[in-house]
């Protein structure tokens, strides 16, 4: 189904990448042939390690990368640019190639998650538009991901679209979440471009429109005797929504016997806490002890931790605003940085140097290679190498990449590449797999890493290492440099 | 210009409004009027304050509602809804009247920002679309007031993109921010579709890109002989980038002479303060006195402040992360809630009780005028009144609506309607200002505010009350709930 909010995003990046590509061009520059990586050096909230997630939106903006007539007049009238450039920006299409790690994929800082390899000129133009979509949607599947394991099992769904930053966040926050995790949205444009399950319960506006609170609750359960979740906290929760609820509850089940299921309370206001265990003795003494109880209000990763930790009887968690905005971690900070150029000899590694030891790039033409212990199946570690080595198949010495006295002896183990090709001289090379397949894939994944890594403050961290060449490489590099 | 990535968001809503829908249909309720407010209960980031923005976005949502029938095959899909019901569905338009406040207008707190008053079915549907644009774009105008407001009166940039939660994210995000004072933006499709004013310098990989600094700088100044701001931290900044910027003006003024204007040096990394007071004297020194420093790198509003406290010689300040996500408060907590049914006796107020009193709701069909101080032309407070109340002409008392004890003698004022008619009947009756008179009306909004509710901490609070009217009916509802 081509029905994912496609759309013309060619002129979504940063104004001075036009502007390189212009100075580029007068200088007579347009083959130069370069290899950009995208990475972060940070995982989102503190986590041990991050989802990624965002390809298939990156494909799209890819595929439908061509400047419009209007494009061009729009540029035209910014800046006195030479008519012989504007022409030139007319036949501006994606020529190159592109790796990527597949949505669903756990990955860590410092390692690259996609490597684009094309001429200079393109290269500036897509790196807004690559971080804009890969930024978001890596962040919102990792949010999702901690929500999602502090729930421990129950299902968590994404609440947020009144909260979150446009539509588009909404949508592909939507798309993002469930990637990571999340058991379904309430996003209903979300649900039908990427066939996410939609659910949802009703308002209180719903209840004010009604003489009463029962009156209210029945119109709803007459209309959905297959899934009718009760807001119960519009005047008061244990003294009124509940005490109705389960009054409903009772007169559906006489008159529609066991037709009436799925049924179940939602509540979001008080102490979740307190009023979930109240309502669920309520609801169990009632004889309804397969009514559900969903809870939302204010909800993020650690709330819910500790809501289970005091016995909450929820079943079902509804997350919004810290969910759709990652409220406490806005934004990732993942960077496109140039790697090296290729020549009639060879790739030539480039580097930017800096001050702070973890700005120093990893120069070169690279991949990324997962190592596995053969004998639990957990990840042990990711090496970054030189593209043109052989991925090792015996024991070996993995250079940390930073603190360069830490080494790790690598045995036991078997591997799998992380980049795959998905642009070839800019034709799409790769079949994304359904959203559910990459919902699947990160819950995999996530089996095979420890469960220090994926602790929600203050987890261990994952060796993401080098190998003996590209470590020789970048510390020949650095010292050159300076 | 028809021309703002206009798309038809009918279904960008939460799924409970679709079911809340069918359950009033299956009831048989379909033309129950109702009025809705929209407003928050806390502004942005502790500010004082907030900028109104979002409108023409939610004009363009209201003008496209229209589910296709690829949405109702949806629908179908998702749930066995009656089929009469999706026939029904079939003929939804906003058929209703829309009053907001203006875009750029500061408003508050507590205060209706927007009425709508139409049928409770269609009322539901908009509620989540109009939270999600207006939440965001006050959000962002807010941030970016506060932002500008730290500069003291030299330019701000959003230059965000990368970061932004996804494409509308930027796009909108930059609108809101130049609304609410940005002097332009990176986001060249923002600059397409709004007109925005767009800005830019270049990257490090330009730099990168060429055998020297020097080459580089000299390739990018030929380019742009008007506009060279040339990235001067790839290496190191004043040994290497200042003083090879030094070298390329006067290579250029050399050549060029006068025709070589408008070029300067951007700063982003290190410690801003002492790279630029440095900078400034090397460029002085050098006899470029003219060449500005633009400078970016994690900058806010209080780090803005702070470097300006310190003496920094920057004169335009390029703002991502923290301006484009609201990092520090990336969402706003706008609320859509029901004030009244329209019936043929008039209207009856409907509230919303809660244990906590700033959460109970302010009944009825309402309006809102805000006062200003004859004498000084400062506006003294706004005064939420019934809709069917005189606005004042002469001395009278405003009701603090939580803190009862509270009451305010207004006298020596002249006034403002803020809720303008935008829908009646379902057809727009209002056209929308440019951007530009939209930005300026939140400068000239700003002229009339105190200084002390403009402070970025611990602002003085500006007073929204209640008329005596409102007051008592608020103050009676509550009891009688009770």
């Amino acid at each position: 189904m081509e029905n994912r909010n496609i759309r013309n995003l060619s002129l979504l990046t940063d104004y001075y990448q036009i502007n390189m590509i212009y100075a580029h061009y007068k200088k007579g520059i347009r083959k130069k042939e370069v290899v950009f990586d995208v990475f972060f050096r940070e995982n989102p909230c503190k986590s041990g390690y991050a989802i990624f997630a965002g390809l298939e939106q990156v494909i799209d903006y890819l595929k439908m990368l061509k400047l419009t007539k209007e494009d061009l007049e729009y540029l035209a009238s910014v800046y006195p640019y030479d008519q012989d450039f504007l022409e030139f920006m007319e036949g501006f299409r994606f020529t190159g190639q592109l790796w990527s790690v597949e949505e669903g994929t756990v990955v860590f800082p410092y390692e690259p998650i996609m490597k684009i390899q094309t001429n200079l000129l393109e290269a500036h133009l897509l790196e807004t538009a690559i971080l804009n979509i890969i930024n978001h949607q890596v962040l919102l599947a990792t949010k999702a991901s901690r929500i999602v394991n502090a729930a421990n099992g129950d299902p968590v769904l994404e609440f947020g679209l009144r909260r979150a930053q446009g539509p588009d966040a909404g949508i592909y926050g939507a798309r993002a979440t469930y990637i990571g995790g999340a058991a379904g949205t309430s996003n209903v444009l979300a649900g039908k471009l990427f066939g996410i399950p939609i659910m949802g319960t009703h308002a209180h506006a719903f209840i004010q429109s009604y003489p009463s609170e029962l009156e209210a609750f029945i119109t709803f359960a007459e209309a959905f005797i297959d899934n009718a979740v009760l807001l119960v906290d519009t005047y008061d929760t244990l003294h009124s929504g509940v005490p109705n609820a389960i009054k409903t509850f009772t007169l559906m089940k006489e008159k529609y016997g066991d037709k009436f299921t799925n049924f179940g309370i939602r509540l979001d206001s008080g102490d979740l806490a307190y009023l979930s265990k109240n309502a669920r003795k309520m609801l169990d003494d009632a004889g309804f002890s397969t009514a559900k109880i969903v809870a939302s209000n204010d909800l993020d990763e650690h709330l819910i931790r500790d809501l289970k930790l005091q016995g909450a009887k929820i079943n079902v968690w509804g997350v919004g605003t810290n969910l759709i905005t990652s409220a406490d971690c806005p934004a990732l900070g993942g960077v496109y940085k140039m790697a090296a150029e290729k020549t009639a000899e060879g790739f030539i590694p480039k580097i930017k140097i800096s001050e702070n030891p973890e700005k120093i790039t990893t120069p070169g033409n690279k991949q990324l290679v997962r190592f596995y212990d053969a004998t639990t199946n957990r990840a042990k570690l990711d090496l970054v190498m030189l593209a043109d080595e052989d991925v090792p198949t015996t024991d070996f010495i993995a250079f940390d990449p930073v603190n360069i006295w830490k080494r790790k002896l690598v045995k036991n183990y078997y591997t799998k590449e992380l980049l795959v090709p998905i642009f070839s001289d800019g034709q799409l090379v790769y079949q994304s797999p359904s959203l559910t397949e990459m919902r699947n894939k990160a819950k995999e994944e996530l089996n095979t890493i420890a469960d220090e890594i994926q602790r929600l403050k203050n987890p261990h961290i994952y060796h993401v290492d080098l190998s003996k060449k590209l470590w020789d490489l970048k510390y020949q590099l650095v010292h050159h440099e300076r």
